[in-house]
């Protein structure tokens, strides 16, 4: 079984250009078979903000409305994806940009809550997501750039958490690859000590985080992104690293195993 | 060696909901390999406005500077791309959303004249484009669906004709597949007489052009289009036909062979 790394950036990178440039020429770099997923930053907010598009609020939660899916889906899949491919492509990486409709990869549908319509904000099961054809095109050489959008198969782009969509397509790819998950992350890992940015704790394994959680080492903000870790180690995902963006191709960060 | 259609709508239809919904579901009820090139339309004008970007003119020509490619980078390849490729999802059709970055099928470079510099607008040379992968991942039944964007191998996204990237690519296409490129129209094909809608020429070979050309038959905006057609014809493309948008699924429209 090949190998395959998956590697996430979130919107802190996204709206820095130093640091998405120092990532993308050091995951340019990364040897073998791989594939990017990245967040979406602030662009789009800003955007919406200049063009006078209101914020749609509904019980206190943000909504994602038609005008608002209509520039995310501009800032996310065109102006953010493309440009991240356009900087690949000159650095030597065959880059394909994606959202989850291309080839319904991913086919998701509306968030169902009683209490709050979210508008066009998409959740999927992982074993709807279509791996068959993305398999193939990762196998001629195409490194896939994932943006966090989804479709509901009735013809409307979606909103999608990006940590999700990464995850989801790690186990999904488990099924051919051997799969690495990496989240790049604005610390150096997971930390023993919040206000130690050098106690990164190396390695977590299942029995461990547990103890970890108990004892209150590991903050309320890094539990969903550990147990969605977890939860997708057992589902097939060999492993997961937590670190910073600019060593991506180092030995460091956190990694979680089962 | 198999059928190919390309075809090609322009902005008039993009900026018609009913009509880019009806052609749509016609496309999508094409038989046989196919491949989608749009255009860009008028949202992306309109979004510059609300937000402000001031229109570039140099010697009284419109340039696309940094601001604009950012705007028009996310209404293409994102806005109108995406939602395109997540109706023909809804309608069955396997569409797969690109820009002649992805893959690097179509490498550009700025445009290059003497006395005006166009800023991010891209020309490229049919041989250069990459049409290998394209070719396997259209053979697995795949529809492509591109937009009017290029770029120059050094990270820019370049705006580009979508007439220019349709006959570019039926041309490359034409070394794998017996290729048919439509142009779609608000004109029912090539008139006789521009003040009847229905006196459409049915069959245009070479000769025949060089005749209408020589008559005035044939009025100034349509010989671009159609010296471009011949050009495609004499590289390799096997047929091309220029009709209504309404009208793909009907042998209809003007014919173009040599």
């Amino acid at each position: 079984m090949k190998s395959i790394q998956i590697i996430k950036i979130g919107g802190n990178i996204i709206d820095n250009p130093e640091a998405l440039d120092k990532f993308l020429q050091n995951f340019a770099m990364l040897d073998g078979l791989k594939v990017l997923v990245h967040g979406g930053g602030k662009i789009a907010s800003e955007m919406s903000a200049k063009m006078g598009i209101p914020v749609n609020m509904v019980n206190g939660r943000r909504v994602t409305d038609e005008a608002t899916i209509k520039i995310v889906t501009g800032v996310y899949a065109g102006q953010i994806n493309k440009n991240i491919v356009a900087d690949l492509q000159a650095l030597d990486c065959n880059a394909l940009g994606l959202t989850g409709a291309d080839m319904n990869i991913i086919p998701a549908h509306k968030r169902v809550n009683a209490e709050i319509d979210y508008g066009f904000v998409g959740d999927f099961e992982t074993d709807d997501i279509n791996i068959d054809l993305l398999s193939k095109i990762i196998e001629m050489g195409v490194t896939p750039v994932f943006c966090a959008l989804t479709h509901d198969q009735k013809g409307n782009m979606l909103n999608t958490n990006a940590d999700t969509i990464a995850s989801g397509l790690a186990v999904a790819l488990s099924k051919s690859f051997e799969t690495q998950l990496t989240y790049c992350f604005d610390k150096k890992g997971v930390l023993k000590d919040l206000n130690d940015d050098d106690s990164v704790i190396e390695h977590i394994d299942k029995k461990f985080y547990t103890t970890l959680k108990h004892s209150g080492t590991i903050h309320d903000g890094m539990i969903p992104k550990l147990d969605n870790s977890f939860n997708a180690i057992e589902n097939g995902v060999s492993k997961i690293v937590i670190k910073h963006a600019d060593c991506i191709l180092e030995n460091k960060g956190t990694t979680l195993t089962n």
